[in-house]
């Protein structure tokens, strides 16, 4: 009979999102007179900016007429996308990207998880801790993870914590991985690395040929000058990294999909013969197979963007969910939690008071307040003792779960 | 230093739409006055019907306000259209699928590509001659091809044969496979299996335990009452046989990207202690963890399609591609050529004359009738001798390749 992939019955049920749900909803049943303010979910809020709407009723006519149709379109992306993407995503900030180098994708949780079909099962992983759990679920499905220890690790990942210890700076590994994911501003601590310590990343895997994962997907959110927009910014990266980048958090396309990953011609890994190979034809060959183009609408949406409108207006989008997040850090602050992020991120990440569990204070946030967050041991276990909260509601109801978290 | 997949440097190159495209452009840029007509690609060319075109609106409108705004969906689909495909593609023919047993996707390739991922490695591979390449190229990605032999066969997978010879119906395997991909109606041959050779199939899978994996992208194309829609209206099937489904040619979505994949609750494979394993949640843990759903503004043009003038107006452009292909079964039997398909599919499968090779015969369609074909071997060994022409140019250009290959 035929086998299936043992690995997947590996993974433990992922109920964080689902269990946050069913408490919600029980407190919400038995007291349904409570004003709940959810700032738990990472999805944006905001409605797609006039430019893009636009652009999509222009595109949706388009298909509507023999002349204009567009069927299948490159898997790799149009041209008239991938064009604006080299010239307003890095040559404006400096940085030369080709154009062969640019995949356009339906999204950054799809190339996260599949860039593993180019990579051989036998490298070693690291990730940091808390982490976004598409790093780790991708390699326990593709069977690079070992097994799950008691303490909630996986005996093949190496683990680099972040916490207030160290200050969510992680400190690099000793297990020799060759492949390291960061997510910078990260998910969900919503912490940056500065230049230098990114450049640090970058020569370590220069240094011991790691492959480095650079999932920038919240790089729209940066303000501050010292933060790179980019792995790319770091000289030599091209060598070592590969970059996602997406539309959902920078536009608000969390619902019609779109994002893209850069693999620059540099980059090499090696093959069992300890040849030297090139990973940029592997990932168009992997995507060329595998996947057939990203919706023709949508990235004559995101091809909006790039016009002086859509910048102003993705600004004004990103500016409100920042000016939310400004309020919960001085909110959380007068309240005395302590917390960082939410400066150049939508995320706020908190210390849980009088060292109780992340579920404890979930469940008192919940009762007490009526907020809901997440509770941070979802995310590894580091973020046990911590809980996330997102700038993604209307500032009106950030103000009012502050004001309560103040009483 | 990190490992590449070396099973990608396996893969030869996929050079046959470049080369037909390389063919294409170096005898146009010497004989600019042909009036080429390109019968080649498998791609639409009619625009989509309006009661798509008006859902698409709307939905883009609802991206334009708060409160009708959609981020992230249900990684499966959104209930609205989970429902009608329930309801419309299958209840209706009789089929009872639950809504939890379907998982609407970006498109059948991503989906025959993904479904490997679920599956164990050690599994072995059927599939028919020719074949969509996909089957056969993700299959090598995951290293379960073997190596490529000389005759272009590689050396893991059984190849089922479907030529002249054998009336285009493969023979059931030798080698007991583990999974067996069926493609009905064909691309590329554009025939055919019986009620009767599918029960053959799947009787034959419940006997040995194999996978059926039975793509019927084609679906929409079948006019013959003999020809089942969908694998489960075969007795049994639910225990054996997942089911894709794509609207790219049913609706010309080949541009906006939908598609979805069926996984009944009774399919069971072992794992690696010999226990039964449910496929369902393990397809749902990999759409969920590696996927973020198909665009919100194609699901509801999907939705559309289930209406009462959605339906009309799809089935009139299918109609309208049918003509086209009637037409080339009665011009290319009237020029001399032997050819299948072209009744319940917009394919038809046509004999090289004279013990051409298939690009021999490539090269004198476009040069002495000015028609670009796509060359039947480019879809496996036993492709060689055939060539295959779609039914989605326009009549009028159907007409007159039809009227040039007569005289």
């Amino acid at each position: 009979m035929f086998k299936v992939n043992d690995n997947f019955t590996k993974l433990p049920s992922s109920y964080l999102f689902s269990e946050v749900a069913r408490r919600v909803r029980a407190y919400t049943e038995a007291h349904p007179e409570a004003e709940v303010i959810r700032m738990g979910i990472g999805d944006v809020t905001r409605p797609l900016c006039p430019a893009v709407i636009d652009a999509l009723h222009r595109a949706v006519d388009d298909e509507a007429r023999g002349e204009t149709f567009h069927g299948y379109g490159p898997e790799q992306g149009y041209g008239f996308l991938i064009s604006k993407i080299v010239e307003y995503d890095y040559r404006r900030h400096g940085i030369n990207v080709a154009e062969d180098e640019v995949f356009v994708s339906d999204g950054a949780k799809s190339d996260t998880g599949n860039i593993g079909d180019i990579l051989s099962r036998a490298n070693r992983i690291a990730v940091t801790d808390p982490v976004y759990p598409v790093y780790v679920d991708t390699n326990v499905m593709a069977g690079r993870a070992g097994e799950l220890q008691p303490d909630g690790r996986w005996s093949n990942i190496e683990y680099l914590p972040c916490t207030a210890e160290n200050g969510f700076v992680p400190l690099f590994p000793t297990g020799e991985p060759d492949v390291i994911y960061l997510c910078y501003p990260n998910n969900p601590t919503g912490t940056t690395l500065t230049r230098n310590e990114l450049k640090g990343w970058v020569d370590y895997c220069r240094k011991h040929g790691s492959l480095l994962l650079f999932d920038a997907a919240y790089e729209a959110f940066i303000r501050e000058d010292d933060v790179p927009h980019s792995i790319y910014e770091i000289e030599g990266a091209r060598e070592v990294s590969i970059e996602f980048r997406s539309y959902s958090k920078t536009a608000g396309f969390t619902g019609i999909r779109l994002g893209y990953t850069v693999v620059p011609k540099e980059l090499k890994g090696r093959d069992a013969e300890g040849n030297l190979v090139a990973l940029n034809p592997l990932w168009r060959r992997r995507q060329t197979t595998k996947f057939n183009g990203a919706s023709y609408l949508t990235q004559r949406g995101a091809e909006a963007l790039y016009s002086e409108e859509g910048q102003r207006q993705v600004r004004e989008t990103i500016d409100y969910y920042l000016a939310n997040a400004a309020v919960m850090r001085k909110g959380l602050s007068e309240a005395g939690y302590e917390c960082v992020g939410g400066v150049n991120s939508p995320y706020v990440w908190v210390k849980t008071p009088k060292g109780m569990t992340s579920w404890e204070s979930f469940d008192r946030l919940l009762e007490d307040y009526h907020i809901v967050g997440t509770p941070g041991s979802g995310f590894g276990p580091s973020g046990e003792g911590y809980f996330r909260l997102t700038a993604f509601n209307t500032l009106e109801n950030t103000v009012k779960a502050m004001s309560r978290l103040k009483k």
